[in-house]
């Protein structure tokens, strides 16, 4: 019951977030005033319009809502809303905003409940600002898409893989159409992940350490809960503190292939 | 006079065309069983439920139209339409089916009017399905984003491009993060390429040899009427019969990084 309550009610608080978040930026979609940089933000890359706009919105939700929580987010890097913080609310208020300016629909809102660390998120949700869909994952619960249960593929051959991949840098990662059968590249890792989890996509990696915890502390809870495997590029569950300047890799996958992908990275 | 009439009928017979088949596949995106493979297609690829669905609300449309055409279409290959053809009618009717069926907002209808080869196209229509941008070039009179003229971008340094680039095979193309700024794949090619024809990308290459004429025609002439330049690999214009089962690479870009990417590719 005490559970029922908790993920009840942060599903409530996240969606009210979000739907903040779409009725903001309606407008700026596709927009190049959206684009513009206003300042360099806590994540050290430049906050645009529409990520000011869409943190603004959020805020206002969170600090109307009552509860004591720590706001982690990628503009303004960290606040504490009331005076006894009873959990870390971490958010990208628009990952996918290079798609978001250019009006490439692939877009989305992250958020994760969680405390100190990015081992111990309880609670995710990404919602697909273009066409609605909202991804759940409670911590021992399983992970949905618009709550229907969601599960990662079952495909352990590498030749018949659909993956999503980010190059190395200063090396390109050795997959390609060659070696596995489809490899997508959609901008927002956030999203991208939960296409792992829904079985869509069976593996995503991304070894550019340019990954913040705001774009991936939910789709990671949202992955293992829908039976997938997250590390870094050695093998390692992902832990790090829930701080925007952190900076990771990941190889995420339906958990069959993790293994063959960890040699190729 | 003759040419506005010739773009204004081609306008509203493409768009015509396009809205029959949105309204047709609007109750299969993100449906598993859109996806079923029911044949496979004068193009040599399965056809699947929602790409006959698509090509019938096509067909219904030009057989009502009154005009004689030629009808080039992937899944039926070609069927002459009334007694004298004036034109050839190149459409794929969902480019982006994977997309499409698995929900990934991200496909489109291409459309492109011509008589018997790839480089003498005259007309060229693409809408994006999800977000209904409408992308249309007439030979020599430029090309539109909704009505808006678009032009290619002006980015000249290799490491600052933004490059849609599918791998070779078997080797993959040497454009990573590392020798440019972003590269992105979105599995939709007509689409992708209008995003070059619009400045938000700077080059598309794709060495697989799996393009067809129907996922490229209209998008070669909304490029070039933008400003931008479209080869084969080697640095040749591209010239086929328009015929579902012949292939092509493509490299395709603003014009100014061109001779660049042909040495990478």
């Amino acid at each position: 019951m005490q559970n029922n309550m908790t993920q009840s009610n942060f599903y409530e608080l996240c969606n009210d977030v979000a739907e903040a978040i779409q009725e903001a930026v309606s407008g700026l979609i596709g927009k190049p005033e959206a684009g513009v940089t206003l300042r360099i933000g806590a994540d050290g890359t430049p906050t645009e319009k529409i990520d000011e706009v869409a943190e603004n919105a959020a805020l206002r939700v969170l600090e109307a809502d009552g509860r004591s929580m720590r706001f982690v987010s990628e503009e303004l890097g960290e606040r504490i809303i009331g005076k006894k913080p009873e959990f870390t609310f971490v958010i990208d208020p628009v990952d996918g905003t290079f798609n978001a300016v250019n009006n490439i629909p692939f877009f989305c809102v992250p958020v994760a409940i969680g405390s100190s660390d990015l081992s111990d998120i309880r609670y995710g949700y990404v919602k697909n600002l273009v066409n609605g869909d909202i991804y759940t994952a409670e911590k021992g619960k399983g992970a949905f898409c618009n709550r229907r249960k969601i599960h990662v593929s079952s495909v352990s051959e590498l030749s018949l893989l659909s993956v999503i991949s980010y190059n190395h840098r200063p090396h390109a990662i050795p997959i390609n159409n060659h070696n596995v059968r489809r490899v997508r590249v959609f901008g927002c890792a956030a999203l991208e992940l939960c296409y792992i989890a829904s079985g869509i996509f069976d593996a995503f990696i991304d070894m550019r350490s340019m990954l913040r915890v705001t774009d991936i502390a939910a789709s990671k809870l949202i992955v293992e809960e829908a039976g997938g495997i997250v590390t870094d590029g050695q093998g390692n569950r992902l832990s790090t503190l829930l701080d925007v300047t952190k900076r990771v890799n990941m190889v995420a996958s339906n958990g069959l292939v993790h293994d063959k992908l960890l040699e190729l990275v």
